[in-house]
């Protein structure tokens, strides 16, 4: 987790984003906003001991539009990122539980397509970086959904029923989600036409052209945005391939006003392993003034899932770089200052107490995975050397004290591997 | 936050600790073990929607315990370290808020003094690489104290006890402490007597020497293990003027078994910032086997109060290196691009989007401490060039498009502070 979380957090620096860092729990009235009913079930809430009604997060976003909110004076746009664990109590899934993280942006103040591109773009660097290989990002636009419905004669006051219904296409099939779509007015027909429609808007940027100039104000806003942001993306970030838009993609939060996205995993069965979108409503909705904002959250245990399934387990993050053993408990002293000084070049450095014998300490540095092992014998003190062994060549030799950590240095240097 | 965290998370990867991460809440009975009343009547506690007790961790030390417990075939010693929020419902103080950072690291399975050495070091180091100077690290033994109690016939069931009050004579006062003691078989002349002795053994090692040899064997053992510290911390660490001996520090919580120390900074009002010791039975306690074991907590932001007494305010982690200025929307794209070829020569890169003025837009760069700005004008697509600007020595050169991030990167290099 800390090996993928550091590479992604890498990353968002690399696009001059800076952390942000909010409480686990706030009052519940302040947490839930527009997040759709569907997600405010799944908060932990509690009282407090002076009768407060708390919520633990169960998303990022709504916290810091409230951050912006409060702060508008803030010189625009403000990019924030943050690694942070959110809680929700649903049934556990592959990759996803109680307890799980995300790490995410936030773009705020910038209303333009290369913004939304900017959001994608970093995304799947971050992915890429973090060592996924075959994903796919599903683009959206609500707007175009929302024109649509528009068309087909669905009330505005349905068009959120409408989008949480189209939400779930994925986990309760077409005829659950056209059997419920019939309800809001478009009847059992309007429906199937509806989905029909949608799952034809599936694909490369060309399929838009069924759509363009024929519609509404709002259907035309919505191709244009998605046009110009797929466009930005491949001429100004070469990145195409890994993008196509998918017009069921609506997300699941309410707070969605327009570009939405999703990244999944075709050979991993963990759902959508990143996901976002554009919220130009929320920062006032939660009491500040209106300013657009993009953001994007990726699920890490539901990425790491992913990963594995596609290059088997993660390696894990390679702590000890050297091991200092005294082969007696009196040479103990001694091994401490070894092992400092060798702290002191910056070679991430155990120290063993000498109450295991020789052999047993290598091996469990071999274990370990210890390149470096330094050994502390009993002539080493008054000669002023000591025997630093390549543990992975299985070759040793005397040095003298004063070049160990050099020495040490140039063993584990020459093991650098390309991340 | 991110600077502090980071230089300490550094610290302990040199010690060879690596990261361990543990959930937010847990089954309410877990939690506590043997945390002691105070800090019990702390906790966050709600039911879920099932109806178990939950309730969130206020210190880590337990959960690590549990699941030590849980996997006792890990080779031993374990070494082990987070940093991670912690929650207490208590009265805010200054550098205590009921959401807190605690960094810390357990060394587990090591029943040596030299392990408490360890600990002491690293959190030294840790402490000074973080920039702090001004502090002092207390140690004392609670067998030392049970000795002194046992001598002056306390029952040892009521050590525990005793043990709590001692700890209130910072925040209480040793008037109030000498009453509660009187009720615990001492009598007041007793406890008068007791912490009279107590104040008597503090300073440096030699205060020690008024104990040797006439006590009982506990508090021989006592004795023994501060002094076996004392010297590799001075001989293994170089580590001794930071150092002192204060035999009323026992430490709140009721799972330390002997060896504890506490950081406090005489000149910054906040407690202290750091705290631990030697835990033999808590692992047993929480299911396990019986496994020596010794850790220690920084709070982060009584850190932070603490260094910013000393410095004022500590300086922001300076995020963007560079920023990517189109003077005009329509050079985005190729802004764009320009801000991807400095991003894979891994520098941290701001793209601007051309809706704002130049001048604005490298005021913005100037109070957001930009190194670099690299300007797009019209002309530049032509003739494969960009301008590239140091903004601190205020200068500026057009520089061809292969070489801008070799230009930008020297700049920013010249630049790097000695963190």
């Amino acid at each position: 987790m800390r090996l993928i979380a550091n590479r992604i957090r890498e990353v968002f620096e690399l696009y001059g984003y800076g952390e942000i860092i909010t409480p686990a729990f706030e009052h519940l009235d302040l947490l839930v906003a527009k997040a759709g009913e569907e997600v405010v079930k799944q908060i932990y809430s509690f009282r407090d001991k002076a009768g407060r009604l708390l919520g633990l997060r169960f998303e990022m976003t709504t916290p810091i539009a409230r951050v912006i909110a409060s702060n508008p004076m803030l010189p625009r746009p403000v990019r924030l990122y943050y690694i942070q664990p959110v809680w929700r109590y649903e049934e556990p899934q592959k990759g996803r539980y109680r307890e799980f993280w995300q790490a995410g942006v936030e773009l705020i103040g910038a209303e333009c397509p290369e913004g939304d591109a900017e959001v994608v773009a970093l995304t799947v660097r971050a992915l890429q970086k973090a060592g996924l290989k075959g994903f796919v990002v599903k683009v959206n636009d609500r707007e175009l959904v929302e024109g649509l419905l528009e068309e087909a004669n669905v009330a505005p006051s349905q068009w959120v029923s409408a989008m949480r219904t189209i939400d779930k296409l994925e986990k309760r099939g077409e005829s659950y989600v056209i059997q419920e779509l019939a309800k809001l007015g478009l009847g059992e027909s309007g429906a199937r036409t509806l989905i029909t429609r949608l799952n034809s808007l599936k694909g490369s940027i060309e399929v838009l052209s069924q759509l363009s100039s024929t519609g509404s104000e709002r259907l035309n806003r919505g191709v244009r945005r998605l046009e110009a942001i797929l466009s930005e993306l491949k001429d100004g970030y070469g990145i195409s391939n890994e993008v196509v838009i998918d017009a069921t993609i609506v997300r699941g939060l309410d707070y969605y006003t327009s570009f939405v996205f999703e990244v999944v995993v075709p050979k991993a069965d963990v759902g959508s392993v990143a996901g976002g979108g554009r919220y130009d409503d929320l920062i006032a909705l939660v009491g500040g003034p209106k300013i657009p904002a993009t953001g994007m959250a990726i699920g890490l245990e539901r990425l790491i899932h992913a990963i594995e399934a596609e290059n088997g387990a993660i390696g894990d993050y390679r702590v000890v770089e050297a091991v200092v053993i005294p082969v007696d408990p009196e040479l103990r002293v001694y091994a401490a200052r070894v092992a400092e000084s060798l702290r002191s070049a910056g070679i991430r450095t155990m120290l063993e107490f000498g109450t295991r014998k020789l052999g047993k300490a290598l091996e469990r540095a071999d274990k370990l995975g210890v390149r470096v092992a330094v050994i502390v014998g009993r002539s080493d003190i008054e000669e002023g050397v000591c025997t630093v062994r390549d543990m992975e060549k299985r070759v040793q030799e005397r040095v003298l004290l004063d070049s160990v950590a050099e020495k040490v240095l140039s063993i584990v240097k020459s093991n650098l591997k390309s991340d």
